[in-house]
């Protein structure tokens, strides 16, 4: 019997439109469509592709036990994690194994800080995959936002907003461009690494980017320091332009 | 009477699959189908766009009186890049003003060293314009390696090969996961910043990343140091995994 191909999909940044005709493809091709989702939520994925997957689709949601409740630091954080990752392995190998393919969702970009990932790793040698890239989430921001990011030679960088002040505003000095992801509790931090880095006043906050809801604001402009999990923060790079 | 639109539409890596639901929708209902391309050439946009362009679209091409014939560094280079932006400008602004709605392909992604901005920053204040942002080429390729570039807390750097070697190296040092573009003629001075950096074995040489001819080697693996223009570099990041 042939095994089945578990397909990486790439959903884009949240506008359904913005999904790829290869998605749209395989979606509506696969046997299962998989998805993470936090329990009791639909999840961002499974929303993007709602008018991609077809009423004959087994769908397959695979529930978070944690997201942000437990910080990442605490040990208990990474073996519920791991442990979930496991259980969800074999949940897409039984299918796989059985002959049907799986798509498994994607927002942005499967291979870009992507859930995907940590299946992808368990599964690869065992089943046939094929990845069908994404628009990004940060593209889809600086396309909402209208900036121009990288021009002739410019360096850009992508920062997490986790990491140290110091060590976000040595890695700004040292680029043209950048993007800041994972904004939330970090705003005030990445307001100050900015500043630092004398990049603030070129900075533009994206919130929901390419979805309802979106808001896009100079970032000298937000008077308050609070943000959600998924906001972002662009910097243009001003590199040679004839 | 109205204005036209200008959409700047992102076409992807180069797999005409890998253009987006929207991007269609667009090249299908603009007036103008406008595109980049080396006099005497089809140009890589329109090839990868030609399944969606539709018979009764108005083709505008856009010639390049210059590629790599003469170096960026020479002042002739600029002053003939800028004289046909110019003109370029000038024959979109004249569709625009007469009602007509443009659609400009770009390669990957319009906002990403994209040929697209020249015109969309002489543009932006005269007419309407839209953004459709596309799966880039880095993304593209590094779909096509399987690499996982990015985890958790991993800082990643896109960084052009024609930078110094000590600059690229430095750079590398101080990242988790890189893309190294545009490597072209500078490949044995990427070879040695990767080396100075401790990246060597993990880097993977990505050449027309999702096309025909597509070619994928460890750097390490590679025995001549040629490669075409837009061949890349990907160095995948080794971040936090439960």
């Amino acid at each position: 019997m042939n095994m089945g191909r578990l397909y990486g999909v790439g959903l884009g940044p949240g506008d359904p439109e913005l999904v790829t005709v290869k998605a749209v493809r395989v979606i509506e091709s696969a046997a299962v469509v998989a998805f993470f989702a936090k329990t009791g939520r639909q999840g961002n994925a499974r929303t993007i592709a709602d008018r991609w997957i077809p009423a004959k689709a087994r769908e397959l949601p695979l529930n978070y036990p944690v997201t942000t409740e437990i910080p990442v630091s605490d040990p208990a954080y990474n073996e519920m994690l791991r442990a979930f990752y496991q259980e969800a392995t074999e949940k897409l190998a039984a299918e796989l194994a059985a002959g049907n393919d799986v798509a498994l969702l994607a927002e942005g970009d499967p291979l870009f800080y992507g859930s995907f990932m940590h299946l992808y790793i368990r599964l690869r040698e065992r089943f046939p995959v094929t990845i069908v890239p994404g628009v990004t989430g940060m593209a889809g921001c600086w396309a909402a936002a209208g900036e121009t990011m990288t021009w002739g030679d410019d360096v850009m960088t992508i920062l997490p907003g986790t990491l140290p002040l110091e060590t976000l505003a040595d890695r700004l000095k040292r680029t043209d461009a950048a993007v800041i992801m994972k904004v939330g509790k970090n705003f005030a931090k990445v307001r100050q690494a900015l500043r630092d880095s004398g990049h603030y006043e070129r900075a533009i906050y994206v919130e929901r980017g390419t979805m309802s809801g979106e808001k896009i604001v100079k970032l000298s402009d937000k008077a308050d320091d609070s943000a959600p999990y998924f906001a972002i923060v662009l910097v243009s790079g001003q590199g040679r332009r004839p």
